[in-house]
């Protein structure tokens, strides 16, 4: 039994921390901070918690943190993450930072992508937090960088042709649609109902901050650099992320072989599920999930393959992951109270 | 552990059971039977269950289905379910049956909304399977007739007020909305997307066949025969129904005395959470659970009280219910298998 | 042809006037205000009007607001509306007020439900604009004040059975059921989409702002004084209301009575359709257009009559009605500009 | 003033060209035909015609249909509408096919995704009914056939790119995503409400039979066979197509070129609207107009361009640009009856 603290509990990443970590048989959620609503029980502000989590947000200082937890949860805006890290490390904790503040290896491209990093030196030890790739890693650190969530689902899409240098990298292409929770709880016009419902954009193309992410962990898993097309859509959804991925195949394959591919890949994965050949994924099936659904198909006519690859975004996309990443930290059975089956429909 | 069989295993309410049943642990799941989609796996109907559920649906004839399993769940039409009933019972079966078959227990009412009934003598020992009222009846029984969704969310909301006398019974309206798993999974054009997407209507307005169960459960809350006003709506959301119920107070009554009342009556509730006094219920927040959230006001002005309830109609409206009513029937605790947490957003 | 400003162009209303007209042959839009937007197209804000609205923006202050046109839409809040109007009527313009301050006759009750009133004494000239009941008045006055959206869908619902003393008006109860777009474009965690998407609740139960404006219009129907119980919800949809209200009916009445009293009514208004017999309105057959539709049942065994009525709350419940009385205040056609057909799906 | 028949009226198409043909100046609606809903007006089968069609549906032999009008929508399957086409024609009408029947040049191509073609006679006389691009051709002719949804959307965002020779036409992927009602109106469980509703999904990956049409008239803008990989998607919206484009550029060009680029193009084409320079399409601007919304990223990381193109599915995509092509067959202005503004929101 472990005290667990989540910090930034008032976003929707936070209340789904909460969600999982309530029924966690080795968890006693012992701090949930949030500055807007300190004071008040975290099941009035997510009143679907009612009955069930008793914690009152608070407003805790930064060298207060320490003490109120053995392990933290960072669901906090990057940039202010990297100012808890060093604290809760230096205290002897261990963190999941579910920001984008520790993803990044090379300071210098975060610094590109994002702002100053003002916590350079523990980029080194930071583990990126994909278990499927980095499971034993995982396990012997102290601190965690959460995937996003649009790299999530692209990296687990792609992971068996890369790593058996079936495509060429130079030509990936990733349309990505994410449901609104990826947008965040605060009050902002563009993302209210009546913006949002019966709609349909894209947004950020080709400009968005997961695109270095994503091409760090393709490049290493075919060992080499390579860049990617990355636009992502916004959904009239609340969860899910559904990555739609081309590339040109560099030997010719059948669909026979590629289904086997992904089959054998993820044949010990629970939490990746290859559809059944000639089916695709849907968020609707994922849904409330720490699930990676992927689907494949060969375009023979083009020499491509579509990998399509669905995630809830607010789950393995970040706090079923992240919980998933605290099991391996703490030595727990790996699944262990995150086997919630997708809300359907 | 008992051995489960889901009659009717392709509709909303059968992967429902499915889902809650698969991770019951005193249960093993060991029929689902679907006409339609005999020989194929329940997991390609419904791709959530992918990985976890690995029944494959069978068209299974009466005389043979007793033999399948110990414990039955009846997720057939109405009509329908009364031909299983008696052959089951008689091979020593107990059955849940969430069709209306069994539920109004005076047979000439039943078939004034419905048609003729042809298992008029199982009635008497028919329990109606609404836990918070007849928790000891359920657990003695070996037939229940789980409630209709609208009913469970009004007799939850006012059972309080009546009990005690306070509300005029021939006073009350309720105007109840319903989310569309309700219509069922057939094909059926005016439940298609386009139909019901960015929509709202009232239907069946004052004839919805739910109205007699909902006169009978009120009638022996309070003791008196007593007709209601019943509207439903439906909602452009998939799950969940959220009650608005009106009634004359029969006695002065303060806000306070109503917020205790129903704090009281609930107590020992742990599926009936009673909001915080000045909030109300929506059915984002019950959603995927078994919870009925409550919600009072006095209206001083027209000498009126207003009790708007929330539950998940496919859980608590359904398959939740059910299984609670199996954890009664089978005395397991009763909340086990059920502990979910409303999933939002 | 007359010269257009809409004051507060930057919500939905504004808008939608801004759709609307645009289109209006005697219309020439001469300014659209909005303080957030100044200096930015109209056309950015809302990029649906690309192409065809090519106003800027304007921050203006309320002394140099007459000159810039002849007529005005004020689609501001209530209490910044009651600022502009002495103002622009000192200068001989006319006036569609959308905002709540000239709605509410009696300045005591105004004050109660809202705030200090600063401009009572224009409150005797001001005019509620629903032209199917007060046309005459309308047309020769120069302050409409265009009603809530709420109580237009309640008042033409109930107007023929008032106005022939068919129901006792201390039994009115409504229960309505509003679009998004009703709770504006600010900024707001609360209409967030995801807050909002998939769910339904109850708001504000019992104590909507509307409820004098309601039983004003209901009591001036009947000639009585009457409260009535009034209960808001919120749709996840962007447009429309459904207002389904219930009396107790004060003599016998017929189905068929009821059907040919509501025919007869309403026989030459075009924009309220009485449904066909035995069906209910939906709010997706009203969507983006002026009309009202209504349907009526007897639920003769409780001695109570259903009345449901469905508008845009975008249109009928403000911008279109507030186009239709400009007509009427200039002598156009009454639905010059406004026959717009439902959009459905 | 002509006499319009639409054929095939109680689908989505034919709602949306009743909606658009009764307030069109030239056009007198005389014939809607319906097998399922012979006998019943076209108001009760979608309730938002009310008080505007008062046409009754009628089961029409084809050889009694010519006498009916003197212009004939086709919102029938494909494979029916070849068996229509050429009776009309014989008989001196002009015929808009809103099927695919008649948009294949090459019988062979299109007997290899479709199924045998009984008309082909009639194939080389049929115009594809893009306005933008065979304008001429159009006005000239007596058979149009209406472009399918998805390709209108590709065709328009690509057309100032393939004609310049500014891409490579060999790497063209094309993700798009629809709503629902591009699915039709025909019962089926796969797009019942609670099956489409907050979810997001692919579909024929690879193999939908509009890629056909896509590479015929993608091919004839550049003046070369080419192979596109097209993937399409299901949105939970009901009206609404966006595609996302993606080509690598075959000389260096600039952001700004391509703004200058596509400004040029489509600077007199009404119906297209390039977005501002960095801001790009979503449907919701679009909703219910005959608008194509286009916007453009240089992808210089790549080395490829993107192009997002959104219409309305049901106008731009099938009743509108219907329409506009009956505006050139009967040399009305192109835009006659097809001003409405975007609905939003």
């Amino acid at each position: 039994m472990i005290r667990v603290g989540i910090v930034g509990a008032s976003g929707y990443t936070g209340v789904e921390l909460a969600r999982i970590l309530c029924h966690h048989p080795e968890v006693e959620l012992s701090l949930a901070t949030s500055r807007r609503y300190a004071g008040q029980p975290l099941s009035r502000v997510f009143p679907n918690l009612r009955g069930i989590v008793d914690l009152v947000c608070e407003d805790v200082q930064v060298e207060d943190l320490a003490q109120r937890a053995d392990f933290f949860f960072l669901a906090v805006p990057h940039q202010t993450a990297m100012n808890f890290v060093p604290i809760l490390l230096e205290a002897g904790k261990k963190v999941v930072d579910l920001s984008a503040d520790f993803r990044i290896h090379d300071a210098g491209v975060y610094e590109q992508w994002y702002q100053t990093h003002t916590a350079q030196n523990y980029l080194g030890e930071a583990v990126y937090g994909l278990p499927e790739l980095y499971r034993e890693r995982i396990a012997g650190s102290r601190l965690v960088a959460n995937p996003g969530c649009y790299p999530t689902s692209v990296i687990l899409g792609l992971a068996p042709l890369l790593k058996n240098y079936l495509i060429d990298p130079q030509t990936i292409i990733i349309d990505s649609k994410s449901g609104t929770t990826g947008a965040g709880r605060s009050a902002n016009t563009a993302t209210l109902f009546c913006e949002v419902a019966d709609g349909f954009r894209a947004y950020k193309v080709g400009e968005h901050r997961h695109t270095p992410e994503i091409e760090q962990e393709l490049g290493l898993l075919c060992g080499r650099d390579l860049n990617v097309t990355f636009v992502p859509h916004l959904l009239p959804i609340s969860r899910g992320i559904l990555s739609t991925i081309y590339a040109s195949t560099s030997k010719e394959i059948s669909q026979n072989d590629v289904n086997q591919l992904y089959a054998d890949f993820y044949a010990d994965e629970f939490f990746v599920r290859v559809c059944e050949p000639g089916s695709f994924p849907a968020t609707q099936f994922v849904r409330g999930s720490n699930f990676c659904d992927i689907g494949c198909r060969v375009d023979a006519r083009t020499g491509r393959i579509v990998v399509v690859s669905a995630i809830d975004n607010v789950v393995k996309g970040a706090a079923g992951q992240a919980v998933q990443n605290m099991n391996l930290l703490c030595s727990f059975p790996e699944d262990l109270g995150l086997r919630h089956i997708p809300l359907f429909p």
